[in-house]
């Protein structure tokens, strides 16, 4: 049976979904995404989701009257593609429109392309388990990173090199400091506290992130908004990622350099095991975790 | 009469052209372009184009072995769309095609999509003559900018302010230094000598500019592939805009500064000259520039 979707106001299977070549998601990446997830048929901040896709609508000018249909227009799709029980992630997509070609915006007569899929994504029991290997890169994105554009380029190429290296993320260095990763933040531990990139230009204001940081307070863990430098990237204790796809993903290796000695931290699984009881066991049943 | 277009093989009605949403232009602007103009059909620099799109091609790793077919399309889509006495642009974007939405690269049985259309563009007579005003904004594009790709977000979002403050382009400054424009590359004129930004990962290596070089060369007017500082800035005594769609193009006022008193100046008028012998008289038969 075909997926079915959501584009421009109606559900479809998705061999018929077709894209303009004039959108300017197609011309210009003129737009913007979410991905949220959903388990079991429960999904999981929602409403920071919608929130921060409506601050990234904002910061590109696009108008979209059509926020409030976005919650039942999700979990229609994820029955009709019989999600229910499983877990799933949703994938929002929000161009400018179609027009001619040309740079500047075209006149306010435009409506904006929605897209909207869903397809099962079941946790990766082994990477959460075991960790991964992390390489580094330097962050050669644009300036504009708290926008969740679908200006991916950069992000594409930097994660190929990664999977290339069997290494299953890569970790952005701009200036001297760790910024995030290639679709994750990232969070590393010196001497028990918690280090991760302020909120700024420079990365994705994450909603996993926003959520670890309650972990943090609860579990009376102390997170500094202060950049990993240089000089701590290769001897801190713990690393971790952590993403709507990913969910908390221990770092075990970074470049050559094994980190606790190559296996997962204490208090990245502490944070992992506070993160299940509030998603996978309080929104899907689940009893135990796989790590 | 419906547009004609080009696309993965097949020459078909512009309405019936459709990208599907998985395509890798469409999720991450995963692709790269060119415009290539044609003068009452004569293409101009066609192979040099042809080039650079190879070159794009091959730093973001699409493999595309349909080059050498390139120019016979475009021929006949000038043709197609009875452009051959007409000015027009021919655009070609190439994307590493269609499949399910993954950071990273589809397997190797991807094939890339190829879209290619034609559109009348008459020279901008106005513009080329009287020059244009142009605004000033900080370059906040990724650190590949020498990959002409679709990634075009802040190209678009930055030209849209200079069109909202009645000007004709937004030249872009990284760490006090004017890089290029939103769509073109930029010279400015100081004592004598022209000054541009060197060909590097941070400018696009222009087309025009390369053949304003060779201008250059046979006027003996000495050109320094050194930036144009902040303290330069709004002390040029000319300043000019160069690219396939917009000929060369003075600037004559910078913010809110004039330049050589509002007009054109002598250097710039010199090189539009010597453009247009080799290209609107050589290539289409003008016989006289309308600057």
């Amino acid at each position: 049976m075909s997926d079915r979707v959501y584009l421009n106001g109606k559900f479809i299977d998705k061999e018929k979904a077709a894209i303009s070549p004039d959108d300017r998601g197609f011309y210009f990446a003129d737009g913007v995404y979410e991905v949220i997830r959903c388990f079991k048929g429960n999904f999981f901040c929602f409403e920071e989701h919608i929130s921060r896709l409506k601050s990234s609508l904002s910061k590109i000018r696009i108008s979209y009257n059509g926020i409030d249909k976005l919650s039942s227009i999700c979990k229609e799709l994820i029955v009709n593609n019989n999600l229910e029980n499983k877990y799933a992630n949703v994938y929002l997509q929000i161009t400018r429109g179609v027009s001619k070609r040309t740079h500047n915006f075209p006149g306010k007569d435009i409506s904006p392309t929605i897209y909207i899929i869903a397809n099962e994504k079941p946790p990766n029991k082994d990477k959460s388990k075991k960790g991964i290997k992390a390489i580094t890169q330097t962050d050669i994105r644009w300036l504009r990173c708290d926008i969740k554009s679908i200006a991916l380029l950069p992000n594409t190429l930097l994660f190929q090199e990664a999977i290339e290296k069997n290494a299953g993320e890569c970790i952005f260095i701009r200036d001297g400091v760790i910024t995030e990763a290639s679709h994750s933040n990232v969070m590393g531990v010196k001497t028990g506290v918690l280090f991760t990139h302020p909120d700024n230009n420079l990365i994705l204001p994450g909603i996993t992130k926003r959520f670890v940081f309650q972990i943090c307070n609860d579990l009376g863990i102390y997170v500094k908004e202060t950049p990993i430098g240089n000089e701590d990237i290769y001897s801190l204790d713990e690393l971790f990622i952590m993403s709507t796809g990913d969910d908390i993903t221990p770092v075990i290796q970074l470049d050559d350099t094994k980190i606790n000695n190559g296996m997962p931290g204490p208090m990245t699984r502490q944070i992992q095991r506070e993160f299940f009881k509030n998603t996978y066991k309080k929104l899907a049943g689940e009893k135990n975790p796989w790590f």
